[in-house]
C-alpha cells in the first residue's frame, strides 16, 4: 500500500530501518559546532574565544572540519562537521570581533547534537507487525524512505438483513407494518470503524430457505459475515437453522447474558466437512432491533473484525469519567450496556426499548454494569466509553 | 452525500423527521395484543381469559381488531392491531385450550408498545446541524427515509514543506545533510482525520521569493495552508515574510508559550486589500522538526480544519487517566506536552530532542503541563490523550 493510502491499516510485517536515522550527526540548535573541551570553564566573566572557519548549510554536507580552537557556524538540522563534538546555542555566543566569537557557557560533548542513529539504529524495528498505522508511523516511515508498506487485506464483512417487515432505506412510503433497514447502514460504518470491508448483502425475506442461500452463497467471498436476525422468537430460530445449515463447526453460542442484546447468535461456518475451528468463517447474528444490534456489534463485532483483519492490539477507544446521575438497576449475572449523556462531569442515563434509535443518537457514549453488580448508586465515578 | 459515503462528514443543515417512526405503534415483545383492562387484576391463582381472534404478521397491517375479552397473537416489532392498548409478553400467558389463552399476570396501558411518534415526532430534529454523523446517526437518516445528506465540503488543505535539506520520501540514496519529509505524509493524515481533504503542494526550497510563489499559487484553492516551516532562525523568519507578502489580515502571531511548538506562525491571509479578519485563508506555519510540528498540528491545526470545515463540537478524543512514573519540570508560562508510554495505570514520560520521531512512534498518547505549573510531581494523577 502506498504511504499516503496506508493511514489506519493494519501492517503484515514488522518494518525496519533501511539505514541509521537521521542518517547523519544534526545540529538540534542554531549556534556554533565545536570541541567541548574547547569550552570547558567558559562564563560570562571568563569568556572562550573561537576562530570562527566557516559554516555549514542546510542540506549540504560540511566542507570544513573543527579543529581545537576553532568553530563552525550552524543552523538547527545542519550536518554536525567533522572534528566536532558538541553545538553550542547561539544564545550563549556572542561576535567578539569578525571571525572570532567569545562562548559564555560550557558544552558537554554529544549536547546540541542528534546522533546518526538516534531516531533508529539500522536494522532496529520501527514499526511493530499488526499495528493499526497513526499519522506518526507514517511520518517514521517516510523518513526511513518506506513508502509503500505490506498491510493485511480488509476483512471483508457481508452485512444481511432479515424480515418480512424491512424495506430498503430509500422506500419513501412505507405500508403499514414497514419499517426501514436501518441497521445494516450504521452496521457499515462500524465495519469501516474497525478496518473492514463492508458489503451489502442486501434483505432476506423470514423464509429459512432464501436465507441459507444468501448465507451459503456469501459465504467464500466473506471474510466475516453479519445477520441482523429478527427479534421474534419464530425469526431467531429460523436464523439459527439457516446458519446451523451452513455446516461444521456450526454455532458456538446462541443467546449472551448481555442488555440489550440477549438474542445474539455467534457461529463459525463452512470449514468444510473435517475443518477444524478456527478455519471456517466468523458469523455473527445480531438482535432484529437495531440498538441491540449496534450495542452487540460494538463489543463483539469490532473486534473480531479487527482480530480478522490482523491487527494485534485495539486502538485507544474515547472515554471520559463522570459522576451517575441517578440510581441504575440491573441483574446480577448479565452485563447491562446503558447509553447516557455526559456534561459538566455527570452522566445521564437515557431509557427506552430496545427498538428506538433515538436513545443511541442523543447519548454521547455509554457505561457498562458489570455482570456481578446488581446496579450502580447514584453519584457512582463511572467510565463513560464515548461514540466518536 | 448519500448515506453509505456520510460516516464522519459534518451536515450542512439540520435533518427532520418527515414524518413520525417508527410510524405505527409496533409490540416490543412476542405475545398478544390485548386491551389492558382485560388483564386487571389477573395472576397465577386467577388467570384472565381471553379469546385469541387472529394472529398479527411482520410487515403486514393488522387484519384484526382487539375487542372486550379478545386477544391478538403479535411477534417482536408487529403492528399493533386496532383496539389494543397494551401487549402481554408470551411468558405469561398460556394456551388454556385451543383459541383461548390465560393471561397470569396484568399489563398497564402501552406496556410492550412502542409509540408510532416514538423514536420521533414528525418535523422532529433528528440530526443537528453541524453534526459529524456517527454509525447510529446513520441508522436514524435511514429509519427516516433519509438516503442523502447535505454536508460541508472538506476543507482544502494544502501542505508545503520547505528547507534546501528535505527531499521527497521516496529518495532511496540520501546525499550527506539531507533528510526525507517526515512530516508531509502524517500531516495529510491529520489533515484527513480532522475531516480536510490534503493537497501535497511540495517540498520547496529556502528561497524566499519561491515559497512566496508556491503560497500564492495555492491560495484560491486552499481553505487553509499549512507549512512546515524550517527550524533555523533564518528559514523561520523567510517564512514569515513570505507569509506576510500575501496580503491581509496578515500574521496574527509568530511563536507560542508551548514545548515542544514554540516557533509557531499563525496567519491569514489573501481576504483582499479591504477584506476583514476572518475572510482570508488561515495560515499556519509549523516549527521544521516533525515532532514539534505534529504536537501542534494536533493542538492548533486539527480544531482549525474542523472550524473551517463547518464542525459545531469536535468529536471526543481517546484519552486514559494514568499515574505519572518519575517527577516532569516545566517552565510556568508555558504549556509543556509530553509523549508518555502507558501501561497498567502508569505513564512513563518519554524523553528526546524534538528533531528525534522515534519518541512520537514509542508513544501511546500525551499529557499536558499546564502553563502555571512548574511541573508534575511522581504519583500525579494525569490525563493522557492517547494517539489512536
Amino acid at each position: 500500500m502506498p504511504l499516503a493510502a496506508a493511514l489506519r491499516r493494519v501492517t503484515a510485517e514488522p518494518v525496519r530501518a533501511p539505514h541509521p536515522l537521521p542518517g547523519f550527526a544534526r545540529s538540534t540548535v542554531d549556534g556554533y559546532a565545536v570541541r567541548a573541551a574547547d569550552t570547558y570553564g567558559a562564563s560570562e566573566g571568563l569568556p572562550g574565544y573561537l576562530t570562527v572557519t566557516g559554516a555549514v548549510r542546510m542540506g549540504a554536507a560540511p566542507d570544513v572540519t573543527v579543529t581545537a580552537g576553532s568553530a563552525v557556524s550552524m543552523p538547527t538540522g545542519g550536518a554536525i562537521p567533522p572534528g566536532a563534538d558538541a553545538v553550542v546555542m547561539i544564545e550563549y555566543t556572542a561576535e567578539a570581533m569578525p571571525g572570532t566569537i567569545e562562548v559564555v557557557r560550557p558544552v558537554a560533548p554529544g549536547e546540541g547534537v542528534v546522533r546518526a542513529d538516534e531516531d533508529a539504529a539500522e536494522g532496529q524495528q520501527i514499526i511493530p507487525n499488526g499495528c493499526v498505522l497513526r499519522p506518526q508511523d507514517l511520518a517514521m516511515l517516510a523518513a526511513a524512505g518506506v513508502t509503500t508498506v505490506r498491510v493485511h487485506a480488509r476483512p471483508v464483512v457481508t452485512i444481511f438483513s432479515t424480515g418480512d417487515e424491512v424495506v430498503p432505506p430509500d422506500t419513501q412510503v412505507l405500508k403499514p407494518g414497514q419499517v426501514r433497514d436501518a441497521t445494516a447502514s450504521a452496521l457499515a460504518a462500524l465495519v469501516a470503524d474497525a478496518g473492514g470491508e463492508p458489503v451489502y448483502g442486501g434483505i432476506v425475506s423470514d423464509d429459512p430457505g432464501a436465507l441459507e442461500r444468501a448465507l451459503r452463497a456469501a459465504l467464500t467471498a466473506s471474510d466475516v459475515i453479519v445477520i441482523s436476525a429478527g427479534s421474534s422468537v419464530g425469526t431467531r430460530d429460523e436464523t439459527a437453522n439457516a446458519v446451523a445449515a451452513l455446516g461444521p463447526p456450526g454455532v458456538w453460542c446462541h443467546g449472551l447474558a448481555i442488555k440489550p442484546g440477549k438474542p445474539t447468535l455467534l457461529a463459525e461456518c463452512g470449514a468444510g466437512p473435517d475443518g477444524p475451528a478456527g478455519t471456517g468463517v466468523p458469523v455473527i447474528g445480531l438482535p432484529g432491533n437495531p440498538r441491540s444490534a449496534l450495542v452487540v456489534f460494538r463489543l463483539i463485532g469490532m473486534p473480531l473484525i479487527r482480530l480478522v483483519g490482523g491487527c494485534a492490539a485495539p486502538p485507544p477507544e474515547p472515554s471520559t469519567r463522570a459522576t451517575l446521575s441517578r440510581d441504575l438497576a440491573s441483574a446480577t449475572g448479565r452485563l447491562d450496556v446503558v447509553q447516557v449523556k455526559v456534561s459538566g462531569g455527570v452522566a445521564t442515563p437515557l431509557f427506552g426499548v430496545s427498538a428506538l434509535l433515538s436513545v443511541l443518537t442523543e447519548a454521547d457514549g455509554y457505561l457498562m454494569i458489570p455482570e456481578e453488580a446488581t446496579g450502580l448508586d447514584a453519584g457512582t465515578e463511572v467510565e463513560v466509553t464515548l461514540y466518536a
